[in-house]
C-alpha cells in the first residue's frame, strides 16, 4: 500500500510485511506512551513558603526510579525493534505473545511508582522491589518467548540470519529472565541489591546479542 | 508521497490510499494510548508499615481487569487491522464510522476503572459490568457496521476478496454485538458470569474470521 | 529514506516531503493523544451501596461532553489530513502555525472537563462554555491561518489543486472561526443554546470543502 | 521491509535506515505525548457560584507555562527532525544519546507544572524556575552531544552535508545549553529575569542553524 512495487511479490508475502509493520508501529506507541506516562509519577510538592527545596529533594526516590525505568524501556525498546528485524512476519500467535508482552511493558509505571514512594516512605521497601521484579520477570519471559517463538519455527526467522546462530543465541537473550526472577529473591533481603541487580540488567542489554544480518550464499541476497 | 513510484497510479487511488493509511495511524494511536493508560487505574496504595502487602492483595480486580481490558484492546486492534487489510479506501462515512468506533475503544479505561473499583468494594458491581457490557456492546456495533459497510458498498473492498466469503462473513463477524448485549442482562444476574462471557468473547475474537487476501483469476495480480 | 526510488527527486524535493509527512505524523499523534486524554475526565464516582446509578446518571454532562469532544477532534482530524494532502511540502512558518493549531487542539481536554463540572454543577456553566468557545476559536483562526497561508503562498499549494478554487475555498473554510466567535458571545447568554452551536460546526466540518486533487493539462500528471 | 526495491542497497544500509525511521518513529511518540500531557497540567477549579472567573484569572501562570512548554517542545521536535535528516543511520551509542535526550524531553511537564503552582502560589519561584533550567540545559547537552557525535563520526553525517560546514554549526548548534545553564543561575536572583531567557532561547530555536542538504559533486547525487 505504501510503495506499488510491491505488488511484484506475491499478495502473502505483502500481507505479512505489513503485518510486521502494524505490530511495530502499535508496539512502538504503548512504548512511547508507556516510557512518557512515567513522568506523571513526579508529583509538584505543595509546602510552606521557603520549603520547596527540602520538600525535592526529599522526593529523590522519584527521579531516581524515573531514570531507571525510562532508561530501562528505552533498552527494551530497542532489543524488541532488533528482535523484530529478524523476523520475517508476524503471525497471529506471535502477535500474541507480542501483546502479552506489551501488557508487562505497559505496567511498568505501576511498580516504578511503587518503588519509589516506598523507597521514600522508608518501609514495605523490599516487597515493593519484589513487585517491580516480578513485573520485569514477566516481561523478560514474554520477550524472550517471543524470540523462542520465532527461530524455533519454521518461516518466521529472517532470510539473512543464521538458523544455527539465532539457536546459540537463545540462550544468552534469555538469561536475564532468571536473573529477574532472582532479583524477585533478593529484594526480600534488601531492596538496594535488587535495585543494583536492575541496573546491571539494564546495563547488560544495552549490548546486542542478537545474531547479524548477513547476505548467505545461495540465498536471496 | 512516501514513494514517487505511485505517480504511475491515478491521483485518485493515491489520495485513496493514503487515507487508509492515515485512518489506520490514528487508530493505532487510540489504540495504543487507551491500552497504555489502563496503567493509571493501578494505584499505588498507602498504607502503614507491613500493610503494603495485604493492602495489594485486596486490589486483585484491579490486576484482573486490567489484564482483561488490555488484552480486549489489544485483540480489538489486531482484528482492526484485519478488517483495514481487506478495505481499498477509506470514504467520509467510513472515517466517521470509524470515529465512533474509536470513541468507545477510547472510553474502555473508565468502565474498566468502575469494574474493578466495585468489584473490590463488594456492592454495585453488577451496575458495573452492565456499563462495562455497554460500552463493549457499542464497540462491537460499530465495528460490524464498518465491515458492512465496506462488504455491501461497491467498490470499497479490496480486490483480491471474495464478495460471496465477505457477505458471509458478516454473520460471523458480527455475532460478537449481540453477546455482549446479551452480556448486559446477565450482568444484572451476576457479574462474575457476565466476566466470564467478557472472557470468553475476547478468545473468541483471537481467531480470524475474515475471509482471506487470495489471488482471483482475470483481476490485478 | 524509505524509498531509495526517490533518488530520482532532486534532494530538496525529498527533503521536503519527509518533512510534510512528519508533521502528520506528530499532529496525528497530538490528535490521538488529546482524543484518548477525554477518557480521564470520566471519573468512578464513590458512593454508598446501592448509590451508583444516580450517581453514573447524574454525571451525564460528562458522557456527552466526551462524545461531542472526542468527536470533534476527530472531524478536525479529517480536516487536517484533507489540508496536508494538498500542501506540497512544509516550511518553517507553516510548522509554526501547525503548531500553534496543535497547541489549541490539545488543550481540548480542558475546557471539556470545564464545561462537564459546571454544567453538572449547575452554576458559572455560561462561563466555561464561553472558555469552550474561546478554545475552538482559536483552534479555528490557526487552521484557517493555515490553509490562507498555503494557498497564497508561491509553491505551497499542491499541483493538482486549481489555484482560483482554493482562494475561492478560503471563505467557507474559514467561515467557522467568526461562528465559534460569535458562540463565545451567546455562552454568556445561555449555554445549552452555545452547545447547539457547537454541535451544529461540528456536524458542518463533516463535509468536505476543499477543492479536490484533479488532473490538469500540461503538469506532471 | 517498506519498499522491495530496497533489496539492490546492501543489507546493512538497509538495516541501518529502518534503526533511522524507528529512532523518529519512538521520539515523535515521546515529543507528540509530552506535549499534550502539559493538558493534564490544567486543573479545573471548584468554586462556589459565581467564582469560576476569579479562579480561572488567578491561575494565569498554569496558561502561560502551557504556551511556554507546548511551543518548547515543539519547537524542539522540528530541530530534532532537522538533526535526524542530517543523519545517515543510528548505531548504538546514538540511540542511547537519544534516549538520555528523550527522557529529558518527557520530563518537561514536570519543571512546567512546578513553576506554574509556585508562580501561582508566589513564593520558591525562583527555586522553580532554577528547576525548569535544569531540565532544559539537560535537554539542550544531551542534543548537543547527539549532534557532536554524528558530526565527528566518521560514516553517520550524511553524504550531502558538507563536514565542514557541519563542523562549524557546532559551535552555534550547542550554544543554547549555556544559555539555559546561566539561566539557572539568573532564576535564583528572578524568576520573570529568567522566564524571558526561556522565552528568548525557543525564540532563538525558531531558526534552522544546521548546514543545508546539497548536492556535492562526485558524490551519489
Amino acid at each position: 500500500m505504501l510503495c506499488p512495487v510491491q505488488a511484484r511479490s506475491s499478495i502473502l508475502e505483502r500481507s505479512r510485511a505489513l503485518n510486521t509493520n502494524r505490530a511495530e508501529a502499535f508496539s512502538d506507541g504503548v512504548f512511547a506512551i508507556a516510557a512518557t506516562l512515567l513522568v506523571l509519577e513526579l508529583k509538584v510538592p505543595h509546602v510552606e513558603p521557603g520549603g520547596l527545596a527540602d520538600a525535592l529533594l526529599q522526593r529523590w526516590p522519584s527521579y531516581a526510579t524515573y531514570v531507571v525505568s525510562f532508561l530501562t524501556i528505552g533498552i527494551i525498546w530497542v532489543n524488541h525493534h532488533a528482535v523484530m528485524d529478524r523476523i520475517n512476519y508476524v503471525n497471529r500467535p506471535l502477535l500474541f505473545l507480542n501483546l502479552v508482552f506489551l501488557m508487562a511493558v505497559a505496567a511498568i509505571p505501576f511498580p516504578t511508582a511503587l518503588l519509589a514512594d516506598y523507597l521514600q516512605a522508608g518501609h514495605d521497601e523490599r516487597l515493593a522491589s519484589a513487585v517491580y521484579g516480578v513485573t520485569m520477570s514477566l516481561m523478560g519471559i514474554a520477550f524472550g518467548l517471543i524470540w523462542a517463538y520465532a527461530v524455533l519455527s519454521d518461516d518466521l526467522l529472517h532470510d539473512k540470519i543464521d538458523p544455527d546462530r539465532a539457536r546459540r543465541s537463545l540462550l544468552i537473550f534469555t538469561v536475564g529472565s532468571p536473573l529477574y526472577v532472582l532479583a524477585i529473591g533478593v529484594s526480600l533481603l534488601s531492596a538496594e541489591l535488587a535495585l543494583v541487580i536492575y541496573a546491571l540488567l539494564a546495563f547488560f542489554y544495552l549490548f546486542d546479542v542478537l545474531p547479524p544480518l548477513e547476505v548467505r550464499e545461495g540465498k536471496h541476497g
